[in-house]
């Protein structure tokens, strides 16, 4: 028997021998393996081309291409440019144009876009008709467009280009030592509280008209004829454009023709990695410094209630317990509750507390599940100790919250590169929820250069109607807006809020948006003023109303010199498609965009129009979206303006350092590429609401051009050759769509017909 | 037209209504939101009936059970008890054992394993007997084998039951303030190096014939008649058991068996979890402090030389070049070259060096990829650069990797709860590389109560063999092992090594296993001193003759009342499914595993023998199996004792903590439970090499015990649900295999024949 186990033994070993085939080793390995030495020659060699002077180029560069298999002429030639010109100039001077050389995958022929031509056509002018819509709404209200995209339209010779121009912020500097935000005064921006040094009052007056703030030119004399000039958006207008895009998206050729184009994108970035991943590699070495750890980011989702890891939240708790047990904090029928009692009503010593109980922390549990998800904000399930901690407008008026905002920004202002635009509530409830905001920024100093405010305005009409804090609609546009322009007006009448004003960028609009709507927005719908009913308001009513009034506020600021402000709205994250629509008309950028990849007809505009797209893949996966399934690398490799973002680090993550982990499983588990991170991490900075002196510090002071000369690789660690490829691929597109609409145009047809989109009505 | 669009857009509106389902918000809610109430209630009620005394349990529970679901008249009696037991106990009591009750799924019914009796018997006598061929060799190497599977193998009554005896620690303290580890004597352990303080010289002399050290009790006589007796592992035996083993591992009928059961373990797991999810989830928050952040930890798999990120290296490099730019670090054909120097003749600065120079870190490149993952130790690719900042031996006698290492121990010490096992390397080249190697850990005091090391021995014979380092294999077990034995006769002759080995746990053996292999080992293998042929020996030639030199060492030093070694080497990575069964036969736990998931018998063995598995997805998925598909979710379900480790910072990790970054994405991309990350952490220290004492600190004084009395949820956060669950499964497990194979025994045939195996032959 010995024998026969011995065959079969025998056998198995021979079987796995054939198997396996020749690898290295995982450890230390002997000092002069043949691998390493092979590595090691290749690494100097990729360093002597770019660095050493003495040597012969030419054969260096045969010797790369040996390395690097590269066999094209053409690349053999490049590189001996590249390292003539990198010559002595100790990097320290910008990287000279060549350095943008990368192999290019064009497309020849006559139909270059794989579907008829008149399928083309159709969709070439939904296309365009759609970007045009977004352009204006957007330059309406004075939020950015893109550049590219204005231009190719324009080229159209239909709209006027009107393109915010910036003024170079001549050369900023970039050596390890510099400072990381431009120089700020030495004062404290909340020092200066004094009214005489704010802007005088305007004597304008205001009130809201249709839910729509309407401005005076003397505040006595409010009727139409006194009406200051201001851009007020038209309802008509608007509810037209949305039909109109609504019929397009669900275009069936349309459809089809986006979807093509999308998957053309995707092909493409992968032949361009193919081609080019070594040349973007080797870019990214040769840069002195800059890294991934050092380059700038920012959170550009995250909420301030929620912005501390659970962790950490636990640890202030039980520091308050200690610190302050006697602290009345909190009133209970009449009778003030010191932070002693408060916890011993609920049995609990600093010492039991702990993560788990706290159950701050999503779990499988709240997987489609927001209700459950919500109830998590209340630590230890309790809404009190929520009100206490993580609540700026309190019986001690947000003190502990304050501290531990505090605390965060401390941590930010540590890791030095790390930013966040934290969004903090106003309900509009009642008119003072922006005084008590804003005097409780200003009381407690929290304020730091590494963060920005963004206001978040939960959709709760509902809930308030029915509590009878609100009559109607308009009530709450008005606690929300009149106090905006009233501090604009006459800033002297609300001076933190003026101070605070200066730190926001912007608005966004929560809510779960799977909530179901029972009412179309529509000529029908009532105004404002006359929304008396239970339901909700839905979605596109909303935000349509904040955006017209955002607008008007805008112009009214400009013209005083103050800053303005753009709407960047949670949307796209659950519910119907059509969110998307409103976001796309009205928003600067938007977070989650989930359901794009359900729409591709959407998607290819969100691409076109490069609007941003705050992902979190982290908090997708605990609430609508398994990791895996999350369309992130999809909407990267298609090359619309992506960037990673943390939504709720209470909630969602571990560690100290929640967006660094953020970055990491995402690279972990989509293998992204140093060079991909980097990209993600400067999308974050263009989309952020971080001013323009700053991004010219942290991207360059032409960041703001078109195409690789916007880049500056010693900033952003991203190789100009994939900023190169961003931005002539989309201009490609964008040429294919407009030429198309051209091409009809020259055959005579005058124009408002060759945009009449016909086929969306299934003439044909 | 309008008209059209309209209704197209109503239209979408509409139908997007009837998809909504309602679900409540995702941000900060107003304070009376039903559903925050409906949980507050529920969390008040469960905090209530596990601390509220006065109350009437009654009718909390009752209560409790409407908010929990929970309808069983059992659970409702259980819970009454659960309070009443928890009454005034303050937590500081040991939770009472009605506290495990939960939710069990019994199987009834004659045949219990869905598979008919005659294939139940053949697999079982197949599984019995390989267990018995495993216990054969841990036992006699001085391993830990599970105590229950030792038990239920007993009971078979073939073998004495062998347990190792450990006299409980009487009471260890738990509250939050007590020391993390047990108190250790006030000098520092590397400080004690007078050789008159060491056990004196025993005069024995040692010797290797073929392969085995053999020692004799008096070093000028060293004939087989002096020889000491000592259990020398037999190679004819453990070829025969070989054979055996590979045969079972590939008979159908057995792996149809142990797939079905593996399956089976799978849903009665899930069934287990959907059942008792909640009352683990409570048995977690009443444990007062406890959470996941603070419970203990090992990191069971990592190695030293890369046991820092990147960034650290990076800070550390850019550290040493500012404060010893004229240290002479290394000798270039015979001139010294100071740190200068070398970065000078590779034209960088310490302003140029960034994370994408120093290129340690594995990219999508490295998938499969092996060498270039190795080459990746290189940091810059320059192998000096690794030899002056991570080697133990070099010209400033490791000086730089010392500090580097003490900066991770201090990093782990200030973490608290986190605990390494670091591996070195001996490579079995030369004679001294034992002494050097503790002679750089004493001199530098490289030690902290936070780490344990393990020896990690490269399979590079045939490299050093060609390089004419080594002449035959035995020199390399003699350069490995003699030591060892020489600093166990006679300390006092190696005063640094018999100090450093005190900390070490054991050894690992490295490589990368899909090297081809080009021999099988049978008997007619040439023994170790004929072994002179090019071709590298086999892993399980290399593991064989570790493990018999291992087993001897360990008896003598046993004799010497020295600590024990054991062998935890890197298994199942890649290549052969066969080294899985060396692993099985003679390690106590292994590394990586993953080829399990290809070897149904061999897990199904693998759980029952309780076998430690260190698995380290995030290195998986840089070099072998993408996250997604790694196995570890469905080991840890089944109940394997796997245990999560990073492997390898330097290239996999982005965060400062590497171990919690492992944790953290395992959970978000599993949807792990905090239960679930607990009896993970808690694998770890059970399969870890820290001490008897130490365990009972972090684990409890009874953890070696069987079943949840080995549990102190205050110090693991494990729930006893949990553990009860484990060691239930596993004794019905092993039940149905001895009751297979005990009733054909009282059938009267002899034992021997009984597990004769007769079908692994294909008789039937």
């Amino acid at each position: 028997m010995e024998e026969k186990y011995k065959e079969i033994a025998e056998e198995l070993f021979t079987r796995s021998m054939t198997e396996s085939e020749m690898r290295s080793a995982p450890y230390e390995f002997p000092e002069d393996s043949p691998i390493e030495q092979l590595e090691e020659r290749r690494h100097r060699l990729e360093r002597q081309i770019s660095q050493d002077i003495k040597l012969e180029p030419e054969i260096l560069v045969r010797a790369k291409q040996d390395f690097m298999k590269i066999d094209s002429t053409a690349d053999l030639e490049l590189m001996k440019d590249m390292c003539l010109d990198t010559v002595d100039d100790g990097f320290r001077e910008r990287a000279l144009p060549l350095e943008r050389e990368y192999q290019r995958v064009s497309i020849s022929g006559e139909e270059k876009c794989g579907v008829p031509f008149t399928d083309l056509l159709d969709a070439a002018k939904c296309v365009v008709k759609a970007l045009f819509i977004r352009e204006k709404y957007i330059n309406r209200s004075m939020q950015n467009f893109c550049k590219t995209t204005s231009r190719a339209l324009q080229e159209l010779g239909m709209k006027p280009l009107d393109l915010r121009v910036y003024d170079d912020i001549p050369d900023t500097p970039v050596d390890a030592d510099a400072p990381v935000h431009p120089p700020v005064s030495e004062t404290h921006p909340y020092d200066n509280q004094d009214p005489s040094n704010m802007p005088a009052d305007t004597g304008y007056g205001c009130q809201m008209v249709n839910g729509l703030v309407h401005v005076y030119t003397n505040n006595n004399n409010m009727d139409k004829g006194a009406e200051l000039d201001l851009p007020y958006p038209d309802l008509k207008e608007y509810i037209a454009d949305m039909n109109v895009m609504m019929a397009l998206i669900i275009n069936g050729p349309v459809k089809s023709f986006c979807y093509r184009r999308l998957q053309y994108l995707s092909s493409k970035f992968q032949m361009h990695i193919l081609l080019n991943e070594m040349k973007e590699l080797a870019a990214q070495k040769k840069v002195p410094h800059r890294d991934f750890y050092n380059i700038r980011k920012v959170d550009t989702h995250i909420h301030a209630s929620s912005s501390m890891n659970q962790k950490h939240l636990l640890r202030f708790i039980k520091k308050a317990m200690k610190k302050y047990p006697e602290e009345i904090v909190h009133i209970e029928h009449g009778r003030g509750q010191t932070l002693k009692d408060v916890f011993e009503t609920m049995n609990l010593t600093a010492f039991d507390l702990s993560v788990d109980t706290l159950d701050v922390h999503a779990d499988r549990n709240t997987f489609h599940r927001f209700d459950k998800f919500n109830a998590k904000y209340n630590p230890i399930g309790e809404s009190i100790i929520r009100e206490i901690f993580i609540k700026t407008n309190n019986h001690i008026e947000g003190k502990y919250f304050a501290q531990i905002i505090k605390e965060v920004m401390f941590d930010l202002e540590e890791s030095k590169y790390q930013n966040s635009e934290l969004r903090l509530s106003i309900y509009g409830r009642s008119r003072d929820e922006w005084d008590k905001l804003a005097q409780w920024a200003v009381k407690h100093r929290v304020y730091s250069n590494n963060v920005r405010w963004l206001i978040q305005v939960p959709r709760l009409f509902d809930v308030y109607h029915t509590k009878k804090h609100l009559a109607n609609f308009q009530e709450m546009l008005e606690n929300i807006f009149l106090p905006l322009f009233e501090a604009t007006i006459n800033p002297r009448s609300h001076p933190e809020l003026h101070l605070f004003l200066e730190h926001v960028s912007g608005f966004d609009s929560v809510d779960d948006e799977s909530k179901p709507e029972h009412h179309i927005f529509n000529l029908d719908s009532p105004l404002p003023d006359k929304w008396t009913e239970e339901d909700n308001p839905p979605y596109s009513y909303y935000l349509y109303y904040t955006y017209a009034n955002m607008t008007v506020l805008n112009h009214l600021r400009r013209r005083r010199g103050l800053n303005t402000f753009v709407l960047r709205p949670h949307c796209g994250e659950a519910g119907p498609i059509h969110h998307l629509v409103s976001g796309f008309m009205l928003s600067e950028n938007i977070s989650h965009g989930l359901l794009l990849r359900k729409a591709p007809v959407l998607q290819y505009l969100y691409y076109l129009a490069q609007i941003g797209i705050a992902m979190s893949p982290l908090s997708n996966n605990s609430l609508f979206l398994s990791y895996h399934r999350n369309p992130l690398p999809e909407y990267l490799s298609r090359g619309l303006m992506v960037s990673l973002s943390t939504d709720d680090p209470l909630q969602f993550h571990f560690t100290k350092e929640p967006l660094m982990e953020e970055y990491s499983i995402a690279t972990q588990v989509w293998k992204l590429s140093s060079c991909d991170m980097c990209e993600l991490a400067r999308n974050s900075v263009l989309m952020s609401g971080f001013s323009h002196k700053v991004k010219s510090y942290w991207l360059g002071p032409s960041y703001s051009k078109e195409g690789p000369e916007s880049n500056d690789i010693r900033r952003t660690n991203v190789p100009d050759i994939r900023v190169a490829y961003r931005s002539e691929t989309l201009s490609e597109e964008l040429n294919l769509i407009t030429h198309a609409v051209r091409t009809e145009e020259l055959d005579g047809i005058d124009e408002d017909d060759s945009l009449s989109m016909a086929p969306l009505l299934g003439k044909r």
